[in-house]
């Protein structure tokens, strides 16, 4: 009998906004049989001894085996451990199926990959309402520099360090003002500007302008293209691309040959051509890889996401520049 | 005596993998003095009845009070309450100064502007090691969207929601290329573009070249300024912008007025032009907006938190277009 003023789900929308990691949480039972459970119940509690905690609802069925085991591991799963988290939040019989597990402290199954996996040896159960709340010691430990997947309002996410205010401008704008660097247009331009003057500054990109950069690229993931195709593919509204003269240009220099006449004119990359774009993506990935490396691999795998992200939840029907289907339709 | 095979530290890192929102609780002792800790040790328990955990450590000086609370509050933090977390966190003596801190139950003292605050009745104390584990069933809530406040790897975070991949077209390239829609470079070009796209076609936005609109942002955060300066404002190596004629063309709509002759000569905005630039910032705001709610909130702050990150550790040196400072220096 709850004294409290509030439904279930009230209560569950609320502990959502306590963002969290995701683990899965393995026993073996008596009888041999592996358990696996998904948890973002986990929490650390003490350091001397090294104890962290779970909980585990009463009606699991994999209850009776961690009630009786004397060890369990808990896996910190990683960014890319999503399917696993899945695989071990269901009911399915044979969760363990196809995995490589091998035994741990008392025959723990141990998953791999994690971002961290600590081998426990079971040192209280503790009643907590519809839930059993496990402390364990921890005897081993192992930890890798992996992404964390997160949860946050019932869904997986990603978390990632948030700046200091200070070294941007914002103190220097005025803070009524309609418009500052906090503006999201700012920003996108500002990081896709940086970006592409670091990039243009590698001496294989320096040799070609934007759009004999994109034609080159373009051509190097279809096999071939025509003309109309490959301008169409660079066009957005309020910005129409001629792309002959980049044509030409490549054609001078002997990147790029035609194929075909007139209306069945298409352009491919030479042999020379293949291997200048192969120098071009090379440099391109140099200064995308100096640019994650400064940012950090966990923000960088966030940043990504977010921008995936946006550009999916505000895509106004811009063509996708690599998308192989521009001949087909 | 512990049986572990690695050092604290080892085990702090590995912990730091999992992450975690930010609370505070507190509690009032038996003089009447309230009581307030920073913890990322807190997780739900049971639903029915409505159970959450925290622990502390057992040397903390607030403990006396919480080991003899009937109540205690938790504060799910929000992103903008890192200052309330940091002073928490503290030993300080006078943590609730300057607080607006009604009373709940038990007098216990209330934090205002969290993600989710619950009153809870301790339910159990139990043994954890170096810190006591408190159970609490959580008698009262409420709860806001504001964006949560996370813990990662020993450092304040924001968490955003994981993509689905599928919408993007990385199934469509070839997974072993070296360019694809993954590419950091196109993801941020594509990110701004769309933004440019949605902002240009406002009816207040679209009347002016890209050129122009700056011309106009600029003069309207700044009282006046030389062509000189203008141009040095907006022009980045391999991009030198030439202003002149875009503040002929403002000039003779009536937008910007000059002041003073040749080498002193500087630029400002009319009262048309403060007018019509306000109504630009009032449509690139909107633009804004309307990205930023597509978005979602919670992603926003962690999108604009990332690119501003992202802009702070890969700054080449280049201006800042709405510094004041351009003609002081």
């Amino acid at each position: 009998m709850s004294e409290a003023n509030f439904d279930p789900l009230e209560l569950r929308n609320a502990l959502g906004t306590f963002t969290t990691g995701v683990t899965v949480i393995t026993a073996r039972g008596s009888h041999g049989n592996p358990v696996g459970v998904t948890a973002n119940s986990f929490n650390s509690v003490s350091l001397d001894p090294p104890l962290v905690l779970w909980s585990l609802a009463k009606n699991s069925g994999s209850l009776p085996v961690f009630e009786e085991a004397e060890y369990f591991a808990v896996h910190i799963l990683s960014n890319e451990q999503q399917e696993i988290s899945n695989r071990f939040a269901g009911r399915g019989a044979d969760k363990f199926k196809d995995l490589d597990v091998p035994n741990g402290l008392g025959n723990t199954p141990l998953l791999a990959d994690c971002c961290a996996r600590m081998q426990c040896k079971t040192a209280y159960r503790y009643e907590g309402g519809d839930h059993v709340i496990f402390v364990g010691e921890v005897i081993d430990l192992v930890h890798s520099d992996a992404t964390p997947l997160a949860f946050q309002a019932g869904k997986y996410a990603l978390a990632s360090r948030k700046v200091d205010e200070t070294p941007l401008l914002s103190s220097q704008n005025d803070q009524n003002s309609a418009f500052s660097e906090d503006y999201l247009g700012y920003l996108l331009w500002r990081a896709y500007f940086q970006f592409h003057t670091m990039a243009r500054k590698q001496a294989a990109i320096a040799a070609y302008s934007d759009l004999e950069f994109l034609v080159l690229v373009t051509l190097f993931h279809s096999s071939e293209r025509s003309g109309n195709d490959l301008s169409a593919a660079m066009s957005y509204e309020g910005s129409v691309q001629d792309t002959s003269s980049a044509i030409k240009n490549l054609i001078t220099q002997g990147l790029v040959k035609s194929l075909g006449t007139s209306s069945k004119q298409k352009f491919s990359l030479t042999e020379e051509g293949r291997e200048k774009t192969l120098s071009i993506l090379a440099a391109a990935k140099s200064t995308e890889s100096e640019f994650l490396n400064k940012l950090g691999m966990w923000e960088s795998v966030a940043l990504k996401n977010l921008l995936k992200q946006f550009i999916t939840e505000t895509d106004p029907g811009l063509p996708h520049l690599w998308e192989n289907s521009h001949d087909t339709h």
